[in-house]
């Protein structure tokens, strides 16, 4: 696989540095961590902003993926948007920026992704399909979460990943905050990557992927903000894919694709999952994907697009209103 | 006040010294000043351009903002656009880039604006609001100006930071430049925080800023240049905030700030300014704003829209026609 | 002339190195090539990807241009752009990037770009009417291409640039690799100095430019994949000059410069192409202009607009099909 050899901990540790060296700039709290850990506050007692997630979400991609903000306009809606692309999409989204960890302890828990993951091999029969893993002798993981990760969770994170603990840096950010909802709108790609394979779709196939959605206003409800996160994938993401595969395959995978082949699509998020008694194995898996996919086999030549973006939904989402 | 430590004028240094060190590929003149001062010309004696524009807007922000090239359709006229966003909209915008120093000697007359302004503290009460200022031994300010400034008016501006005038950097964008057109273009953050701070919308309540605003077409005649400057603000340009208010604050000063709730507006500014007899005092000082607003309110999670993109003004401001 | 100090080759390899530096983020294989030269492989044995595109292409304006990745929506069609500006349009553009260099040997031929044109002064009478000569002691040469160069055609190369052969790198992306697509829509602001020129524009009236065309989606077949790359630019490029010239001259030159003036458009390249036996000289060279010029004029403030983007071939061109 080309790119085996890179490790996506060093890269994505070299972004983590540009955190710590200009934190002020980033607005970003470091701090030491339990077993001499470095932990980087992207949100929780530090302000953080857009800038700061921006970084958070390249070393979330092993530093395998660019990220700028663009401009939208959703009817008339103007939305800041993320851009993002990689030229590593399996080993960028699938083996570092899934949030395919989870971090448990007695005392903590939360949803771990970013480069640790692949020295963990977290979840295994992901890294096997993948066939890379990482083995540096540091880690960098990227929790989403509001409490910082106690002596327990440290431990547990170096030891999966077969480093010391002072070895093991930490990127936090809340959902509600500004740069967790810049690093979840920069999973763009990531999340059309995951729809596709979950539904049988060959990770072999991408070669490189790029995408764009709305950053999410914050709420300050961590329910509703997780669910405006997600609206932006799922109403306003459009994941663009340079695939290499039968049209046939294609057309097959693409048909079941797109948010909008969900049973529970057409409502924010947050109301769909309030139907479904807050229970999140109720609501329909296949929603959790972008708006829109477009995807250029290079086989044949063949473009294809599936789903659209939906202004309307995204307009409830983020509580809009115009003022006259 | 997150951000106190940050020097402005040490940041935005720190780019100007990319302006100096590459002042070839950026077509800038670097020059010694009166008393030991430094120059930097990016539209007199050189020719500057697009990406000295750039550099100069993010020096003019402390280092704060961060700055790119867009494209936008204007129903139907494509324009070159500037995209800028900072975490640090209260120091970057208004103790840094919005220029309310009046720098007037004997034999010297220029608005100055940048980081040397939070050394000076012009104006004051601004600054008494803001509670920030920087303590630097070097002074960074921005003049819009078409003449290299005097040796009085380089002394004034020393003693009043506080500095050695061998350590004040002065960079110069005439207004009908095209870095002058950037560097004005990405003011539209700041114009939009400054309105609605002129209208009584407390500064602290801002957390992040974003927009767009086309670039202007430079103009051979400087009054009909500086008129545009301000129409690809008052009719193109987008602001967005993240704030923390309540949203009855919001939806109330929303209501007078976009451009158009001026009674000036509607036309290119240079024929409203013309109408006035070339009297500024005669405009109407709230047609100073963004032409659209948009909001998000973290404390809530509402987000409020105000305002339009006026396609048909911008068409006139920059005397466009189509060729067939 | 302003820039003449500044060595494109100088700067170009500046960009060359961190491809070389960064091979395994960059997919980019470097080699040794034929009598000590440097191959910078960006999609031959190499998967190459966007981001190595970008590089590409900004070593072939010779380090004078910015190149982004953007996004547009071409009537329900979303592509990833390419958006590209540059200060130094007639250097970066007509003494760099342009692919006026036929390398030809008995045992090797590709089209040549990039900064060694600059150097070996190829083609003589266009370096004659920029005024514009490289001095460097060593050569940046691209080639669109899809074998690595001869040992004759490295001597060749040396040979006309008057350095050593051990001094010459050579860029090579063939035109259906991803790198290839990227590397020529960022050509927009190129093609379109091309074709005004070609008409009788002269070159001394372009102050900037800045543009904007979608990725080509590579195609396994050279002929239809160059065709592509042809309609990227032909049908979806916009080109926008900052100029400084009369009104009517620009107004003129305008009314034969975008692509719809060809008695050629129309219809996809490949479809020309095949109804002109594949022969190139019996396709309209009026033909190779962007789709939409928009031009500033300095000298008179005005603003002139011709051509527009055509969505519909822009589909056809990339075999279009939307799955539900």
């Amino acid at each position: 696989m080309v790119g085996n050899s890179l490790s996506v901990n060093k890269l994505g540790l070299k972004v983590a540095q540009k955190l710590i060296e200009y934190h002020k700039e980033y607005n970003v709290k470091v701090a030491s961590g339990p077993s001499g850990s470095t932990i980087i506050d992207a949100g929780i007692e530090a302000k953080g902003g857009i800038d700061a997630g921006i970084l958070v979400a390249e070393a979330t991609m092993g530093g395998l993926g660019r990220i700028k903000v663009g401009f939208r306009d959703y009817d008339g809606l103007a939305l800041p948007t993320i851009i993002v692309y990689t030229d590593h999409p399996v080993i960028a989204c699938m083996a570092s920026q899934y949030a395919g960890w989870r971090i448990k302890t007695k005392d903590y828990f939360a949803m771990g992704s970013g480069p640790a993951r692949a020295l963990a091999l977290k979840p295994k029969k992901l890294f096997q399909e993948i066939g890379y893993k990482d083995e540096h002798d540091e880690a960098l993981i990227v929790l989403e979460a509001e409490k910082y990760p106690t002596e327990e969770a440290i431990k547990l994170i170096a030891e999966k990943c077969g480093v010391k603990p002072q070895n093991v840096t930490v990127i936090i950010t809340p959902t509600q905050s500004i740069a967790g909802s810049v690093q979840i709108s920069a999973r763009i790609v990531e999340t059309g990557i995951h729809k596709l394979h979950t539904i049988g779709f060959h990770l072999n196939r991408f070669i490189a992927g790029q995408g764009e959605a709305p950053i999410a206003p914050p709420h300050p409800d961590p329910t509703v903000a997780m669910g405006r996160t997600n609206d932006m994938i799922l109403y306003g993401g459009v994941a663009t894919y340079f695939v290499n595969a039968e049209d046939s395959e294609i057309v097959e995978y693409l048909k079941k694709a797109p948010s909008c082949t969900s049973r529970d699509y057409g409502k924010p998020f947050y109301e769909a999952f309030k139907e479904a008694g807050f229970d999140f194995y109720k609501i329909d898996p296949n929603l959790f994907a972008p708006a829109m996919y477009v995807v250029f086999n290079v086989k044949t030549g063949s473009t294809f697009k599936a789903g659209y973006i939906n202004a309307e939904v995204l307009k409830r989402s983020v509580s809009f209103q115009e003022v006259k």
